[in-house]
């Protein structure tokens, strides 16, 4: 009896590794019997784009419920309700493979759940085509070798771990690629700032959060020429302003993050306290709007802790 | 630097995988380079003193909180916060190995969570062994193949699975046990029930339910005569009424399971209502308290799932 089809996918709002990685895991659960379609939970962002015509690789049919279509799934790269299907309620959830912390997560039954606290989940999926000895494709290899470029900005942020290196090396062989050069590409396919209105980069990838009561926006644009992005800055604080007025934020943090040199320029607008709270969080002054942050690349690891533990 | 000290516990009122599943992935991460401890949540049962006395195997420590002692900790066999120690929430939870669903559980960091829907805990452990090529000690091979054989009744439970098939072979080759007649022996020794008043045997092993706003109690007892162990019928009767009448059960069910040959006798009390409801979904008649359930032994997989459909 041939099984019971199952939909992967990984986060709305999808970035290279979430699609990536259901397409590789997909592919492996494939092999190992199961009947699997990846999908995506949205069309693909520039860098997601540059990397599938690239490879001239198939993007994912895209869907944003499962309505009947299937009843179990398989999770890729969250878990969090927020940030799956709409109607993640109605359906099974099988499997998960993720690298993020579990919350709003709960199943009735038993299930298969993988994590790691690696820099991609593409890297955990890698790590079980090995323990169960399949063969990893070409085109595949390279969407893989993608997505840990994505997620670690070329092997350079603070969640980079070894076993992240290791896979980039090995898919990268596999796939026929020279990832610090294809890489440096890719990234920069991603910031195609001008394309987009500065209202539309504020919010592209933007997460609240409550710290202590206040209400913090965290936004993170990459470029490879700060002050080139910078050019915009009237549009920004414009636009920022507007926001924290109109969704009540006490703090708006936008960091302007140059991939190549691993350096962050941050636009700070807000309540006077917060601010200051920001300056003694970072170790950094704000001035005329703007604070310079250098080393920082990751929100997760290197603003959130600090900010949150200041507040 | 050495790695900071972690515990590694299963649920309370620990059963044989979940002390044995401790022991065995501690002793796997210290060969990793971690520092950790096993430790259990409650002093052992009849069965699990008959392995731990059988192969002179040092019951870990006994422990009912952290207070302090360690800032994180891997759990194994469990995830639900209230099956845990009661100050989980003061601890960061690095590491998870379960086989249940996830529920009740949150964590603030990303972390490793391993989990399989197999019969027992220690046959995924086995497989990360395996996956890590680390051999396993003959006393930790035999206190493994001794959860498998509890968890899954001697691989008569419907929750087994091909792989706990395999692991149960493989480490009772390395443990040098024949697990057929051992494992007899040592479900036996689980069931040395006159030891015990009837209010123990049915607190023993009982899980409450809330099915559609009725609360249903469900207690299991192992025996190898199930005519003897009902010698006591009427005291746990009276016992199963009393306790009704006090927490408000709309139903008990009490399951006396023979081990030998995989069935059960439930003794059956409760509102008419919830008696016709239990007669119904599991296709059987209530009568003298008792229902005849052939083939029954997974409170888990046979009764849970269609009793609370049924309500």
């Amino acid at each position: 009896m041939p099984k019971e089809k199952e939909l992967v996918f990984g986060h709305k709002n999808p970035d290279t590794d979430a699609v990536s990685a259901a397409v590789a895991y997909s592919y492996l659960q494939n092999q190992l019997g199961y009947n699997t379609e990846a999908v995506a939970l949205g069309e693909p962002n520039l860098e997601t784009k540059f990397v599938y015509d690239h490879f001239d690789a198939k993007y994912p049919r895209v869907i944003s419920a499962i309505n009947g279509e299937v009843k179990k799934v398989m999770l890729v790269d969250h878990n969090e309700r927020q940030q799956s299907v709409s109607d993640i309620d109605d359906v099974q959830i099988t499997h998960v493979v993720d690298h993020h912390r579990i919350a709003n997560f709960e199943t009735k039954l038993p299930l298969y759940y993988r994590a790691e606290p690696l820099g991609c989940v593409s890297t955990i999926v890698w790590k079980m085509y090995n323990e169960e000895e399949i063969e990893i494709p070409t085109k595949i290899a390279a969407l893989m070798a993608s997505s840990i470029i994505s997620d670690t900005l070329l092997l350079k942020s603070p969640t980079t771990t070894d076993e992240d290196r290791d896979a980039l090396k090995d898919l990268s062989k596999i796939a026929g690629i020279d990832y610090e050069s294809y890489g440096l590409e890719m990234l920069k396919a991603g910031t195609n700032l001008d394309s987009k209105s500065t209202q539309e980069l504020i919010d592209m990838d933007a997460k609240s959060f409550d710290m202590n009561g206040n209400s913090v926006r965290i936004a993170q644009v990459n470029t490879v020429d700060i002050d080139d992005t910078l050019k915009r800055e009237a549009d920004f604080i414009k636009d920022i302003k507007a926001e924290n007025v109109d969704k009540g934020y006490n703090l708006f943090v936008l960091l302007i993050t140059n991939i190549l040199t691993s350096d962050t320029t941050g636009v700070i607008i807000g309540d006077d306290d917060a601010i200051k709270t920001f300056e003694e969080a970072l170790n950094t002054k704000v001035s005329d709007n703007k604070a310079s942050l250098p080393g920082v690349v990751s929100r997760k690891k290197q603003v959130v802790p600090p900010l949150d533990a200041k507040f």
